[in-house]
């Protein structure tokens, strides 16, 4: 785990032509440069494709107009888990979701699915047609912080229904203890998957029926300890404790 | 892990004297019945001494100038983490530490110590006066909420040096990659301790004598990986980790 941010500043540039060394910055990412960091001709930067590829860079025009970056040699981002994880996760009231989505790329989160479920807030449902740009403009900023050059999706809300039929790789869901769950212990001792999908409920917990229908879908159950957790911090707790297990971290 | 509260209301009775059915509620506890809760005569709540005994109680008396309660048979409260963890915490911009303290606290923790360092901002310091209290009540309010009936102690502030001159258990200091650290793995390998002091530093990261000192005085270094994280996710992110590791979850 890295604290200190001692990396040149990173941008983002998906179209990034094969072999071009002269790169014009798009939008926001040439606002980001000129207006916010304000660098000017010279100063070293780096770009990223979203998919895996880093570049040193030197800015070679910085204006209100263009901006534009001649790139350097490759260079190495940093690493990607090993398990592709996509953190499925209820609505939560207000902005929580917010810093859910930003840790969890942090983390290394491979993509991140929102879904509305039995006991979802309604309000939460409401603000979520707003919330998909919002946090893709937030995976984004995590993404060119913590280091990563791929991007995790992040996809539309969805039914928990739809999830639950086509997790991608090993389905996980974190429940109660109540319910007959798989420990953390459990999870550790088998071989990781090469992807999974966890499964985090909202403010209200799960009906019941859910739980259900996760385990005849052949998801498995984890609980992770006897003591109560806030659902706005359950997501990035379930995340750490299987990257944990699987030797992520 | 619960994330439904299907628990009663719980209250906290520090002095409570053996053998003695009827608990007059000390005062924040009584005012949280009465008048926020709105409970009356005959409710079911539980009351627990803060050191691990708990029982079931009814009101019998809820007024703005007494609440009292009988109290009934012992309980069975959250059980406690195998491993006593401190965790030792720099101070963090704004109120960022009062959502560390709060999940620390439902995760397990044993105690908080939050201390000052070279790279510490000037204005955490000077708030952490208000500082204490203002955890104490959030360390308890999370007590009742997670179902613990040990109320964990958050510490005065302190300097740095204190701590790593005398940790609880087995120091174990979070550093970047760069230092020479070891890797969750390498901790999981081991035996858990019985106690471990786990240390977090601040925005700013440490300073390079920070970490230098730690590892003559015998702590382990620890790393979590390549990713940078935020200052104000680190210690609930490590504090999981650890104890995921040595079988906490």
């Amino acid at each position: 785990m890295r604290i200190l941010l001692s990396m040149p500043p990173r941008f983002h540039v998906p179209g990034l032509v094969p072999d071009d060394p002269l790169i014009d910055l798009p939008g926001e990412e040439a606002h980001h440069l000129h207006k916010v960091l304000r660098l000017g001709a010279g100063a070293a930067v780096r770009v990223f494709d979203g998919r895996g590829g880093e570049w040193d860079a030197e800015v070679v025009e910085s204006g209100s107009r263009a901006v534009r970056v001649r790139r350097g040699a490759m260079v190495a981002a940093a690493p990607e888990a090993g398990v592709a994880i996509t953190l499925a996760v209820a609505l939560l009231k207000g902005d929580k979701l917010d810093e859910v989505v930003r840790d969890a790329v942090m983390l290394g989160v491979h993509a991140i699915r929102p879904f509305t479920s039995a006991h979802t807030e309604a309000r939460g449902a409401a603000r979520a047609r707003s919330g998909r740009g919002r946090w893709a403009r937030i995976a984004l900023a995590s993404t060119k912080q913590c280091g990563r050059a791929v991007l995790p999706v992040v996809h539309e809300v969805a039914p928990l229904a739809s999830i639950l039929a086509a997790p991608e790789g090993q389905g996980i869901l974190l429940a109660e203890p109540a319910h007959a769950a798989r420990r953390l212990a459990d999870l550790g001792a088998a071989p990781p998957p090469s992807a999974a999908t966890l499964m985090v409920g909202p403010e209200g917990g799960w009906h019941p029926g859910e739980v259900a229908d996760a385990m005849r879908q052949g998801w498995t159950i984890l609980t992770l300890g006897p003591r109560t957790l806030r659902a706005d911090a359950a997501p990035i707790v379930a995340l750490t404790a299987v990257m944990a297990v699987w030797g992520e971290l």
